[in-house]
């Protein structure tokens, strides 16, 4: 089986069914196809040889998916960017990865420009927006119209499929390579779990450059279904298309959630009678949101799925049961779910031994799904996949049912006096104080405890909250061993681009000349 | 993903879930998986080293369903007999596979003896039935009680699985070789597509040593299911097997479907109401026949898969939708179905290109699901496999929407005078006359047309049917061309083991010194 099986499935049972729909135009599936094959030819025809590395720096559209499928039916690998990174980080990436073309939409043209002057290795830029073609650039439909249409290269195995760049949290972003049997077999086990099937209507409204995105498009692909697109996550846009585009099935994130049902336009009462199950994941539901969007999407199924890049990306899913009000009862709704038909996951001590049921540990997971490695980087990588388990750096317990309930990274988890905290818990319990506008809580060395808990906060403009005060407002929520030890107030906290808190950073002072034991 | 895979994932998420029940007996997964884990300890202290074949010569059972995943957890290789071949059939295959163990229930003790006299390579027979145990034998249960429970080796992708012997009617039966990754790639396939999912009881009606039922037992395994079973097809015991054990799933063929709405004990309104699905191959179930099973079977769904033993086994399913009332109207119940998610099937000419649709040609099959080669015999793996595609020796055409219609094994088409003639329908219009039993319709060398139809007939007792006559009778049925040309009548025609007509044989006289164009 190869990435690109699902349009070679479509153009022999359904050539006629749309494969997209964005912006006013509709393509069928052998419309499609056909221009997946001239986009390979051209290019191929610009130097694109088996196995070079294809940048699409991009929002959300149905040339992003002609992108994806157009560079692996070429022999190429994709490479799609972080959209929401600076250019730093876009062009660390790119260079990092020796991409030989871009490919950019009218967001990126000015970024575009700069990239060329500094990635080296890129050759060419290729434009795929809706504007005149930018001096310096190829223009895209131009390429695809005069390109020949060439054979699919039909890579698979462990051909790479693509170079997804991810973290930044923690120093420089890793390139995380994937075979087509990766994706493979991710798509598969994920269709097996019923997370796509025949006749639905997709809509990529999460980021394409994500893999939670991209393992959609697969499975959607191979069920010849359509394919509807916004650029990026906006509540109007999302419930324009799920109206227009008659769309069935889409991935959000539980942010993305709530702002769609507390949106105003939800009082007009749209008509979103054909969308039938909403798949999130980066973090549980919570029971008030999850009742709100029930009754404001009645019939609509939630089902959560856990996983990282690393993983192409699904481990486990949650399904829609847990999620109605009788499934509630068996108390799985803050699950991360358990492992799919395809997949391995166990939670292990620091030596790789399983730990007993209910025991907070770290996630692993072995399956067709796991990574190559990390592009350039077998130390990492080594670090990471151990006897072919990778190691997620994510702290959970599995109950008896082999349910997985997430606590915290790892490296974020506090060991004070052998007892486990989780930095997330002691967040929580910081955020409910009225003077607090933002916190993060770290370990700091201590020589008897190994670790206290140490937290870091932002008070609210004109409040200044008292330590003691917080403290005291703690032990009300928190068992006592999990409050603040000490508590420095700051003006900012340092983020990521991609708005993280960079915990390092706050570590950084307390540790230079220790050795933490986790992490 | 490994075969054993399934037993983990249930041993994780639901130990206490019911493995197997049969006989009086049931089983939870975690007991099942502890005397699989034995079972395999028990086979390695008698010698079975990775790789080694072991054989079972068996009606169904749970013990059968123990042997398969005992042998892979242990590392071996499954040879399951099949158990309607005649003695020196079975000696073949296990003298050809090099079995060194082999495990036989009460049906088969006798056959047992034979074998051990004739199979040098078979160290132990291993009795697995309710009696004591004959002389020369090991026990079964004693050897499981005994055995110290080992770690699963976990065998996966090119490692071979099983040796499975087919065919039988064109020469010597060969060994199909499916590795864990074969068998993984047909489950998870088979799972995409809706086959198997959880929450369901199977029941393993069908003879498991054919591929089809270990297609299932996989599929639900791997989603932790029940699995139930009957010793043999018998009406009776089904209908008893799907009360008492509220079974949802069963596989069978179409003249198992009929055997069962037409039993007398359908008139005493059994408990069938937690049966869901029939799945159904070897050929299309006749509109009749259907009308009959939803009248006596409502809510039932239908579904066909049509494969075989090299392509482990799912290659194609025809849903149910297309059996239903309204779904039949798009013309497809006579269809084999489509290519599943994990398969790319095409319809070839002699040369491997395809061919229009609509019109015949040879049904070919790529995927992770095409079989490693035939045991001991590259040339008949060469002759099979070509670039990766499985060449079946059926004969079919391809509609618009990619539904292949089988109308004959290749070898069995007639080519006379350019036109192709398949013998089934030749067969089926001569079977409608009142004065024949049986009959083959063959082709025989012809100096202009190429062939010639020649049928082979069976008159019924006490009947003497005029050829003149039976040409005529089909003439009124069929087009002229395809209306035998020669008919001889026998006292009875040539059959298999496994019952199936001998057309090599009845060929062999017209072509001895002649090179056939097909097969």
């Amino acid at each position: 089986m190869y990435s690109t099986q699902g349009l070679h499935r479509a153009a022999q049972q359904q050539p006629d069914a749309i494969a997209v729909r964005f912006a006013g135009r509709a393509r069928s599936y052998k419309e499609f196809g056909a221009r997946v094959a001239r986009l390979a030819g051209a290019l191929q025809s610009l130097g694109m040889a088996p196995g070079d590395r294809v940048a699409m720096l991009s929002l959300n559209s149905d040339l992003y998916l002609e992108y994806q499928f157009g560079v692996w039916w070429g022999g190429g690998v994709v490479n799609p960017c972080n959209s929401r990174w600076s250019a730093a980080e876009i062009i660390f990436s790119l260079h990092d990865s020796a991409s030989s073309l871009l490919i950019v939409d009218d967001a990126f043209t000015a970024m575009a420009a700069q990239i060329l002057q500094e990635v080296s290795s890129i050759g060419h830029v290729i434009y795929a927006g809706q504007g005149d073609t930018p001096p310096g650039m190829l223009d895209y439909e131009a390429l695809v119209r005069a390109a020949t249409p060439v054979d699919d290269r039909c890579r698979r195995g462990d051909d790479l499929a693509g170079v997804f760049y991810t973290g930044g949290t923690t120093g420089f972003p890793k390139g995380v390579m994937l075979s087509h049997g990766n994706l493979c077999a991710s798509a598969l086990a994920g269709m097996a779990e019923g997370l796509a099937g025949p006749g639905r209507v997709y809509l990529h409204a999460a980021p394409m450059f994500h893999l939670a995105d991209m393992a959609f498009s697969m499975m959607h692909a191979l069920s010849g279904n359509t394919h509807a697109f916004v650029p990026g996550f906006a509540s109007e846009a999302v419930l324009a298309s799920i109206t227009r585009d008659r769309v069935t099935d889409v991935l959000l994130v539980p942010t993305m959630i709530q702002m769609l049902v507390d949106h105003p336009a939800m009082h007009a009462g749209p008509d979103l009678g054909s969308l039938k199950r909403i798949y999130y994941g980066a973090s549980p539901i919570s029971e008030a949101l999850l009742d709100r969007a029930m009754a404001a999407l009645p019939g609509v199924e939630f089902v959560q799925a856990y996983g990282m890049t690393e993983l192409s990306p699904i481990a486990t899913v949650n399904h829609a049961w847990h999620h109605t009000i009788e499934g509630r009862k068996a108390g799985k709704l803050r699950s991360a779910g358990r492992a799919t038909v395809g997949t391995e996951v166990r939670i292990v001590d620091g030596d790789g031994v399983e730990v007993a049921r209910g025991e907070v540990g770290e996630v692993v997971v072995r399956g067709a799904n796991v990574m190559l490695g990390y592009w350039n980087n077998p130390a990492q990588t080594a670090a990471a996949v151990r006897n072919g388990w990778m190691h997620t750096g994510d702290g959970a317990y599995m109950d008896a049912e082999g349910y997985i309930f997430i606590v915290d990274r790892i490296k974020d988890m506090i060991i004070s006096g052998a007892e486990n905290i989780f930095s997330a818990e002691v967040e929580n319990a910081i955020a409910g104080h009225a003077g607090v506008a933002a916190c993060a809580v770290i370990g700091i060395p201590h020589a008897v405890w190994g670790e206290t808990v140490h937290a870091v906060i932002v008070a609210k403009p004109g409040a200044a909250p008292a330590a003691d005060d917080i403290i005291a407002h703690c032990k009300a929520l928190i068992a006592g061993y999990k409050c603040p030890r000490s508590i420095a107030f700051v003006d900012q906290l340092p983020l990521s681009g991609a708005g993280k808190i960079l915990k390092n950073k706050l570590r950084e002072p307390f540790w230079s000349d220790q050795q933490r034991g986790v992490g």
